[in-house]
């Protein structure tokens, strides 16, 4: 199935405890695109500034990375600064400037109207819905991601581009800022009143855990001697599910527990080096042992 | 093989969204107990006022938990007050009355020195030392819990201790404090040249992960609708944990990696009820069962 991603395409400056890097590629399509290429053809729609080279382009190059519906824009590209704390579990933002993404009205090229897997990266939700009103047909699958912003700023928007939504990809605080719900399993069901059928909890260094009105499924974070720098971990996780979602083909019991696994192996990968470097880098043969690893880590027989 | 647990069994005040209890058995050695004993034999060592009387005892009769051990001594039992928050990740002591656990010295009755498989809970490092020191042949199995208070107040005594000890059993951040070292993976080294071979690191509503030099497990805690109390989770679980350990005769990865699942199993029944209210009510079958949702609840295939 063709897999397409709406989202941000970034320069990023980061500083962790184990160094900084002033300007690399980030924004949560970046890291959504070169994950999900390992398991099948990516489009991106996403808009950059006049900063963006072919230096940049050059990181999805030989990739199953379609950037047709990258649109080049006058002016700059978005730009974000952060540091984390000492332990990583905190993260200040120094800097936002959304240079040409303020203006963003994300159009679909002709050849990507016919994607069939759609993700919804986090931006204004009613930007998510012109993306889903140009695609040809019903898709198979919509993913969505979302943050407190929009949850706090577009409810009534957000709740209409939840209509058109089977998977819900959040994190814990905002499953319960969406829901105003704490648990986590009651909120879901308010979720699934939204429209979703899925609700995949993003938890950091805690995993992910997946509620689907049939079944629940829980899958760790991978344990790591070095984790250099957590930016993108989420994205990266989102594009590993989409990803092999739709090179699966089928969604079901089945390929939704595998899709959670490749989510989190390739979120893995993403926070051992900084920005994007080593999920740019990484082979199919590791991409598939350290799923195996993810087995070993949780297998237990009664 | 013979279980033997040293801890504190008290009466405790609680209260949390859910309600109040205004005196309610409580203590790491109880929950440890009665978690334990759907396992296997317990042995309890722990002390209790004379305000601790035959009704108290009862939540014990009828099942395989020895209270030799128990000492009466003149005075109160420890008492223990706190509120959780509204969402419950955090707690606050409202009182802490140690009355005749001040002054407790463990003494083994003659029956328990032939102990194979020891659980020092969460008391004084040099009283847990001199529990081993009164069995009569060196244990097959020691587990230890500790906290903060011991690791900064007595750390070379803990630091004895632990080399006598195979499987330390702490939170995040206790893990952290005992090492000086962030990361867990790199922790659990510095844990395992103190002496413990396996660390079993709670994580609380994030489940466990348990680090051995051969291998890594992690487990989920499992999501539940109702959680009323979360009192005595990681004395439960350690209770499940050790319970099975003991009832499983060898210790190896399988039976370590199902000790850490009847673990989770043990704390999830706990929180679902005020103090040891459900843990004391559950039956055979409902364990089980539960374990068997915790296999659909983490397994995938790839």
């Amino acid at each position: 199935m063709s897999l397409l991603v709406v989202g941000s395409v970034a320069f990023d400056a980061i500083e962790t405890p184990h160094g900084k890097v002033d300007r690399t590629l980030g924004g949560a399509a970046s890291y959504f695109a070169l994950a999900a290429s390992h398991f099948t053809p990516v489009r991106v729609v996403a808009i950059v500034g006049e900063d963006f080279t072919d230096e940049h382009r050059a990181v999805f190059h030989g990739r199953k990375i379609d950037l047709d519906g990258l649109e080049h824009a006058p002016g700059k590209t978005f730009f974000w600064a952060g540091r984390y704390s000492q332990n990583m579990n905190e993260r200040t933002t120094l800097a936002t400037e959304l240079n040409v993404f303020a203006d963003f009205k994300p159009t679909l090229p002709d050849s990507y109207l016919n994607s069939s897997t759609i993700f919804l990266g986090n931006i204004d939700p009613t930007l998510q819905r012109s993306v889903l009103k140009q695609i040809d047909r019903k898709p198979k699958v919509v993913g969505l991601d979302t943050m407190n912003y929009w949850i706090e700023r577009t409810p009534a928007e957000l709740r209409e581009t939840l209509k058109h939504t089977q998977i819900l990809m959040i994190n814990d605080d905002e499953t319960r800022q969406l829901t105003g719900e704490h648990n986590l399993l009651r909120a879901a069901k308010h979720v699934f009143k939204m429209g979703p059928r899925t609700l995949v909890i993003k938890r950091g260094e805690h995993g992910a855990l997946m509620v689907h009105n049939n079944f629940l499924f829980s899958v760790p974070a991978f344990p790591l001697e070095e984790v250099h720098d957590p930016t993108g971990a989420g994205d990266s996780f989102a594009g590993g599910f989409m990803g092999y979602l739709a090179s699966a083909g089928a969604v079901n019991e089945q390929t939704l527990r595998r899709a959670m696994v490749y989510g989190s192996v390739m979120g893995s990968f993403t926070v051992e080096r900084f920005g994007v470097e080593r999920l740019a880098k990484v082979k199919r043969a590791e991409i598939h042992a350290r799923a195996r690893r993810f087995l070993k880590l949780t297998t237990f027989k009664l």
